[in-house]
């Protein structure tokens, strides 16, 4: 039992829009317990989306489809629709009173092509649409049921949750089990490599990974029968073999398991960093930071680094700026001025220029002050200055969450 | 002559993650001067990739595909590739070399499974791929050119720019111009507003919109002949009735346009952030930054305000931190602890707690301090506390400009 999403209009195929209709509908479905398969976006063109319809009708047991059922003459859908079909398009009069209730009730004169977004294959069954002008239906075509939205989200989320998902999910023969396991600290291809086998020793998993740099999420899935056993067997395996890589299970972020290690132990927190730009403070302050972090420096310049943080000037001028030294300098600093129990200092080169043969790009001294003392570290990150400066900030707050252990 | 776009991936069909590389894909291609007519997206599946690409060379001539090319058991595209086009998969020496290569100026050992990403169908042309370890490439299949990316944006991008946009570009029959126009501080229906007529007044030029938030990006585009003389006719209109909203044109970023104005001056600058949490830093630090940006302080707590910036403690009891006079002491702090010209001070309600009916989510006071003066404005930005801030830092930054203009 397979499921493909259609969204039609021009402005995707174009890429004029960012397509989040579609990852929001794909999510739907399966949570609903299908397998989406098939994700296809087409032209506002008659013939194509025709073809597109009658093609996945063909191919799949539930079609849900989003846009073209506005009232402009570059709306095709339902016209397209009853094509594809081989059905006459009749127009729905319950669906006539409620546009025209509806404008009322907005104090707005109908549009006479508005009456349009009432007209639908003939036997369709209408979604009524409270929330916007057009309804939506469904309707069978071939084995396959298929429904179809309208592309503005709010309405297109109020019709799939009214009334298309209960449909959906009452076909869902096998509900699937998901388990989601969040690394940091090796890439793609090592994560896998180490369980290469998981998929072999656990028939029924299916592994996935998805990098969202520079962590890497490992996805565990089974269908059917006795899914969630399957499932947290393997995890216990995956777990053993991932070790201290794995930092969070489920939708938890990298971000929020730092802070909480620091709330936990009730202390607060500053930041100086130099070749990461503020992106430290910026990804803790992507979530609620008031209660640990007082303060972040961005100590780009070594006047800065003088300044607000006391790294002495001849220990600037004898190591450079980028050296262990400095790190620790910058870490103590910004404790000590802030007054606080953490501090943590980052210093590098993020790039692309300013490297030398003794300092690469992508060398980062990093430094934790703690009241156990201060622990730095130096690592050299491959890539271009933004993934630098992303793996850098990780690889400190990793420490961080190491000396809070 | 028609173009689609494939994008492999079980973590795009099971919605979980927004397909932004199909939105650029489809953009480019659009603007290399072809029609895409169809965006695809399939999961990792062997036997509906197989399809997928067999049907699509049969409905198009240029089909670029992203993703499955990874070193994992799930990255099936080259061999699919091979399969549809019913040619053998053969392991491409040069490019175990270069992978070979890349591994070791990183200083990682490589995995043997990177090696399979050397695979591909015999007779194919490789695109090597200077910023990753996945080489492109590019093969016929029946009437159509295949082209086959890495799906990390970053590795496409190179390669799409480098080795196959002018191949794309040569086939096109009718060149595209298009021209961009970067604007900022209105949202996408009120800039379409002002230009609802322009393709009606310039008949053959089609008016794109791009949302990257909260810029907005507007596109002339026309193809064959005349279609400069076109645009640029289309332009001066746009300019004109876009006024002061237009910050650059093409590719030029709202950062490079700041830090140029900065320069001009010879003035140096510092930072006081308190609700935007370093953002402002980390955008002017994502592009080089050392010549004029000297410090950023992300002043989170009260204390930091007060010790930092020597905001006095009096003046956040009596208005709050978030208020016009605490923005002002922030930019006139910032500058004075930092010793030069500049000065930015910015405090609000980032959200989603802490609002009142005074001070909402999303009130923000924003302050530049330089050596005309001091000016400060506040706005109460709509939607969540992402949203709140990149706008914040935005309008922040636009302040900068206007008083260095």
């Amino acid at each position: 039992m397979t499921a493909g999403i259609l969204c039609i209009g021009t402005e995707i195929t174009r890429g004029e829009i960012v397509n989040t209709n579609a990852t929001w509908l794909a999510d739907r479905v399966t949570q609903a317990g299908l397998e989406v398969t098939e994700i296809a976006c087409v032209d506002d063109d008659r013939a194509r989306i025709v073809d597109m319809l009658r093609r996945m009708a063909s191919e799949h047991e539930v079609i849900v489809s989003t846009g073209g059922l506005g009232p402009t003459s570059d709306d095709l859908t339902s016209a397209c629709a009853a094509m594809a079909a081989g059905l006459p398009l009749v127009r729905d009069v319950a669906s006539v009173e409620a546009i025209r209730d509806r404008f009322r009730v907005m104090r707005f004169t109908m549009a006479p092509s508005n009456v349009k977004q009432a007209d639908m294959p003939s036997g369709a069954v209408v979604m009524p649409n409270a929330v916007g002008t057009a309804p939506g239906f469904w309707m069978r075509m071939g084995r396959a049921k298929v429904f179809f939205f309208p592309g503005v989200p709010r309405e297109m989320h109020y019709l799939w949750e009214t009334h298309a998902e209960p449909v959906v999910r009452s076909m869902a023969r096998e509900p699937a089990v998901q388990l989601r396991l969040n690394t940091f600290g090796e890439g793609e291809s090592a994560v896998a490599e180490r369980l290469s086998d998981i998929e072999a020793r656990y028939p029924g998993i299916t592994v996935g990974y998805r990098a969202t740099f520079p962590a890497i999420e490992v996805k565990l899935l089974a269908k059917g029968r006795g899914a969630r056993e399957l499932v947290e067997a393997a995890a216990v395996d995956v777990r053993t073999r991932l070790g201290k890589l794995v930092y969070a299970e489920g939708q938890r972020t990298f971000v929020s398991v730092v802070a909480d290690a620091v709330r936990a132990r009730g202390y607060r927190l500053a930041l100086a960093e130099s070749c990461t730009g503020g992106l430290v403070a910026q990804m803790l302050t992507s979530e609620s930071a008031s209660d640990y972090l007082v303060a972040g420096m961005v100590t780009y310049a070594n006047e800065a680094k003088t300044k607000l943080l006391g790294v002495p000037e001849a220990m600037l001028e004898e190591h450079g700026a980028v050296s262990e030294p400095v790190a620790r300098a910058m870490a103590e600093g910004a404790a000590r001025a802030m007054g606080v129990e953490l501090g943590l200092g980052i210093t590098g080169v993020a790039g692309p220029t300013g490297g030398s043969p003794d300092k690469p790009v992508g060398l980062v001294h990093y430094a934790v002050a703690y009241p156990g003392g201060v622990e730095v570290r130096h690592r050299v990150f491959p890539g271009e200055r933004a993934r630098v400066q992303r793996f850098a900030a990780f690889a400190a707050l990793q420490l961080l969450r190491t000396c809070l252990a």
